[in-house]
């Protein structure tokens, strides 16, 4: 099972390191980290580089593509080399997937056109500009494609797929074997939950980034 | 805030990034990993190279300190000039954190002798045997040392570090950015809560990796 994670510059760490630390606990899992440059990328904010191994070409067809989020996903959304790339891929895999705002990257690609789709919810209204119908739950599954919320939403996903794909009793071990058995400190973790004050604070900061 | 995030050879990327993703967004956060030689390191699987900016010797005194776990936790806990840089970091750090068996470098540093500590399921008794007292709490404070549970438990240890560090507000911030809103598609992620048949499921297929 081949599963071709994309890296980037300005990329969110944890989008992609979420899926990879569920996915490649999958039998038989061959992971590849890809990039349009192999090589160091660094996070949106530069204090981490991961490593892509290979460039896009190497990995023409994974069983499952994983589209992380991130600042960077602004320039690769008019990017068509990429985009090409990303309507090859999806023609052959088995599980087209994003996570936070690589769903912008499918909705680019023209392949969320007519779709129920998320992302993370600041940017809902660019994924509605590419034809996708935002939607407000964590994970969204259309056919073989699954778009999921921000950042952490990720793990949620993956581990959804992995009892797809390798059957409940798997994915229960894949859960144990990473002590996901999350406690977060406080409610609010979506924009349905969290005090208005809290979600005013997290847009005005964002703006001071972007 | 300096924090200083270890990396190795055979880390669990998910131990590192999920503290990374929450740390990093905290008021003047700037984040180093760090690792006795800079470069790429490989995690257990060796799909994936996270990269050392820089040596152990250029972060004497962070302000925090995170040991993240792995397999390659075995070579580093018989490491005296690692389990020494541990001891100096200590000795000045307003924070010393780990996940996962990280906490056995706090052990094999002498850390945790007589206090409360915890680390992957699985190897509670090794914890022990550095004369530390495990605990089945998910996160674990004595004093100014956190240890949290495995893997995914960083992300909540991070969170709670967080709100102890800048405020429960800035927290809730944090955690609503990265969309830790979690919905596990199981119960069972921790060995309180998981079905004996998928602990045997995990504990074998362990046995298999080592």
């Amino acid at each position: 099972m081949e599963i071709a994670i994309l890296l980037f510059d300005k990329i969110t760490a944890l989008d992609a390191i979420g899926p990879y630390e569920v996915l490649s606990r999958l039998p038989d899992a061959k992971v590849t980290f890809i990039a349009k440059e192999p090589g160091l990328h660094r996070t949106e904010n530069r204090m981490l580089a991961l490593h892509a191994d290979q460039p896009l070409s190497d990995v023409a067809h994974p069983d499952i593509l994983v589209l992380p989020g991130g600042f960077g996903t602004r320039a690769l959304a008019e990017d068509e080399q990429l985009l090409d790339w990303i309507r090859v891929a999806h023609e052959s895999s088995i599980w087209t997937t994003s996570v936070c705002t690589g769903s912008l990257l499918l909705g680019a690609a023209g392949l969320l056109n007519g779709l129920e789709a998320t992302t993370h919810w600041m940017v809902t209204d660019a994924l509605a500009a590419y034809g996708a119908k935002p939607v407000s739950r964590r994970i969204v599954q259309q056919g073989k494609i699954i778009t999921c919320s921000g950042v952490a939403s990720g793990i949620d996903m993956a581990l959804t797929l992995a009892a797809k794909i390798a059957g409940p009793e798997w994915a229960q071990g894949i859960q144990l074997g990473i002590e996901y058995d999350p406690e977060p400190p406080f409610v609010g973790g979506s924009l349905r939950s969290a005090p208005a004050s809290i979600v005013e604070l997290v847009r005005a900061h964002a703006a001071e980034l972007s």
